[in-house]
């Protein structure tokens, strides 16, 4: 196991930023596995950070590495979830959270590479691996301590089962139509009213259905912007806008409600994602307007209580926060237990490359539908990875290559390792002119 | 700033054992502030873990030293609510959590650190310092981010105010009788049972009215500790049991009733610390036993909701858990406003240490009153500290020296250093036979 801190310099053109992240440097805690199978097969993952503490979040992936190298790779691959509960449940570890910020980033970073190894021995892309798996042997990897009270194993199994009906068909229509996705590229909060208009245009002419706008900061700037996209797309393409929890619950609620003229599909992140109670009060109070939340949801248990609470009417599952695909089968379950449509976060780095195989699974063999879900999409850093997400006519094409697309190229690695990768290097030398 | 990984090898005596934790090396990710003030006072810090990962937590300490260091100290002192604001707003590390895991207990280290300094400035023990601050200047110490739908900044004056009313009595009882205690020494699940009864009674004997057992590993073992536990302080003794998270809801409820024929005061952590309608759940099925929680809580905005949500009986803020004391200071308003009794968590390294001034402060200054009210005492480690907590009679003694009580001696520091402390070099040369 490899690990690598990566950064990339985005802060300096204003991508990415919205009303509580002004000048993210996107970043990536990452991490490679070898093994000795003699095939040169790697497993590949990472967390996604926007810059500073990206060397915490290295050193919470080499305090796992004792957990995972020397394990029989054959068994490893055969039963993911024996990984990420020895994971979750290293008794010293588990104190630094449980189950959340740091150290449950760098489990799922672990956890997504061997997903990814095991995609790519299968020579499946993962979101084909899963969508053939045995409801029984998907269920085994699912950790149900502290959600068995919303969702037990035989009502995941029944899920599963139901979900396989009519499989092969929706296989065959991701395959040629691909999965629906929505563009958050021209709402960041830093770009001008003339470039928000020109990139929403653009989004509907490719043939999004969907944009989003970054809101939050000050709210006769938000009114003007919403006015602008609201124009730019016309009444018939849906408008969501994202807060990044900047605002109190009162807030949250009075400023939406100031939005509403322009109106909004849903408002995203509203207030802290730690607050469940506080997001069913947002929601009983904006309807219609939907309650979206989940980027920064730290486990199944803040989204079991979403689920339970009422509090959204959209749950936005990240690749990447929670601790890797087996928590996110768990999310995935309970928010087709509930009927709640899923629609993952993105963007960031690699989250697109992802995040896309964990909504394609869902529709293929879980959910069966892509009625009202719609994945993130925002055009950064793809070049970056060896098989990026093909993203045309507003839909992501469905990857056929084998793995769970989270390979970086090694001249990228190479190039964006902080602080000694040339281009860091030179950047040092230079006095941050580089960009 | 000089940071520290200092790691005790407590597993060795099963110290510190329960359903979760079977084998805790109590350690500390600990820093040191110094200052060009001339006057040679240091600010002393420090986020506990249980051995792993402690330097993941250094490492978060680390990130952090660029906010802290420059800072005019006299500047710093007099409103450490200033630097809390700026560790919890950096934008980059706010990703990391938001204010969750490691990252946010390295926030509490040394927003503890500098709490620390300050009130050895002022030649105050910081219960002292706290208990004499003017209500408006307390109330500039707190973040109403998140919180302000249940306590609002005017309500915390109000509080604080009314909480002065009788302050230089209790302040003086304070100083002659101590706060009460309760002792989780006998009950670590990997003692025997003719251990736990000898603590058991050595407890009663030394005036202690409440202790606790730790609980969940297996019910035909627990009923048979129980038993033994009541019969050794008869029923006018309380009784606490701490699952340490063990259970789902369900398992909760039944395992609790049980017990119930032991007449249990509270039942601790019987679940997820997330779980906030788990725990409300929970209350409302085991009540007249109460349900306590809060030592891994991640922050204001989940003691919040578990006040709201009533799911709790009795909190139990940690000193180094949340973002330090202006967190807690928020903590110690919400469970005021709510009137629900605050029984600190304690233990550890050093917990024992920094709690007691918070505890001392809400009585003194804040909810008036010790009723229904204990801080939890172990008696590990305290040997480590330049002012130890000095527990008699089954009470903490209020603290004299100036400060928080958080700095160890150097020889400890030197001989504890993880690994190049003289105590683990020498565990490394002797293969783990030191200890």
């Amino acid at each position: 196991m490899e690990t690598y801190d990566i950064r990339f310099p985005t802060s300096r053109e204003l991508d990415g930023s919205d009303a509580m992240n002004p000048d993210p440097d996107y970043s990536a805690a990452y991490l490679v596995l070898r093994t000795d199978a003699g095939d040169g097969v790697e497993g590949h993952g990472f967390a996604f950070t926007i810059g500073r503490g990206n060397d915490v979040q290295v050193a919470a992936l080499d305090a796992l590495r004792s957990h995972v190298t020397g394990r029989p790779v054959a068994e490893l691959c055969a039963d993911p979830g024996s990984l990420s509960r020895d994971l979750n449940g290293d008794s010293q570890l588990r104190w630094l959270g449980p189950e959340k910020g740091v150290m449950h980033m760098a489990t799922g970073a672990v956890v997504n590479a061997v997903w990814d190894l095991a995609a790519k021995r299968a020579r499946k892309p993962l979101w084909r691996l899963l969508a053939d798996a045995e409801p029984e042997w998907l269920v085994s990897q699912v950790d149900f301590r502290y959600i068995a009270d919303a969702l037990t194993p035989q009502e995941a199994l029944d899920l599963l089962r139901r979900g396989r009906e009519g499989r092969e068909a929706r296989a065959a229509d991701l395959v040629r139509r691909g999965y629906p996705a929505y563009t958050t590229s021209p709402g960041w909060l830093g770009y001008s009213d003339a470039r928000l208009t020109r990139l929403a245009e653009e989004a509907v002419a490719q043939g999004f259905t969907q944009i989003k706008l970054k809101v939050g900061a000050d709210l006769e700037d938000d009114v003007r912007r919403c006015r602008a996209a609201r124009a730019a797309i016309g009444p018939g393409v849906r408008l969501a806008v994202d807060a990044n929890q900047r605002w109190n619950v009162d807030e949250a609620i009075a400023w939406t409600k100031a939005l509403a003229a322009f109106d909004p599909y849903w408002i995203e992140e509203p207030t802290s994602p730690d607050d469940i109670l506080g997001h069913a009060a947002i929601r009983s109070a904006v309807a219609p307007v939907k309650v979206a939340t989940g980027e920064h949801a730290q486990n199944r248990v803040v989204f079991k209580q979403l689920l339970q609470a009422g509090a959204i009417d959209v749950l936005q599952l990240d690749a990447a926060r929670v601790g890797g695909v087996n928590e996110n089968l768990a999310i995935l379950l309970l928010a087709a237990k509930f009927g709640v449509p899923v629609c993952p976060h993105a963007g960031g780095v690699g989250l697109c490359e992802l995040v896309q195989h964990l909504a394609m699974f869902d529709y293929v063999a879980l959910s069966g539908t892509t009625e009202d879900r719609v994945i993130e999409y925002v055009d950064h850093l793809h070049e970056h990875f060896v098989h990026p997400v093909h993203v045309t006519g507003g839909r992501y094409r469905a990857p056929s290559a084998p793995g769970f697309s989270s390979a970086m190229h090694p001249a990228s690695i190479a190039t964006y390792t902080y602080p000694d990768g040339t281009f860091w290097a030179a950047d040092l030398i230079s006095g941050g002119e580089t960009a």
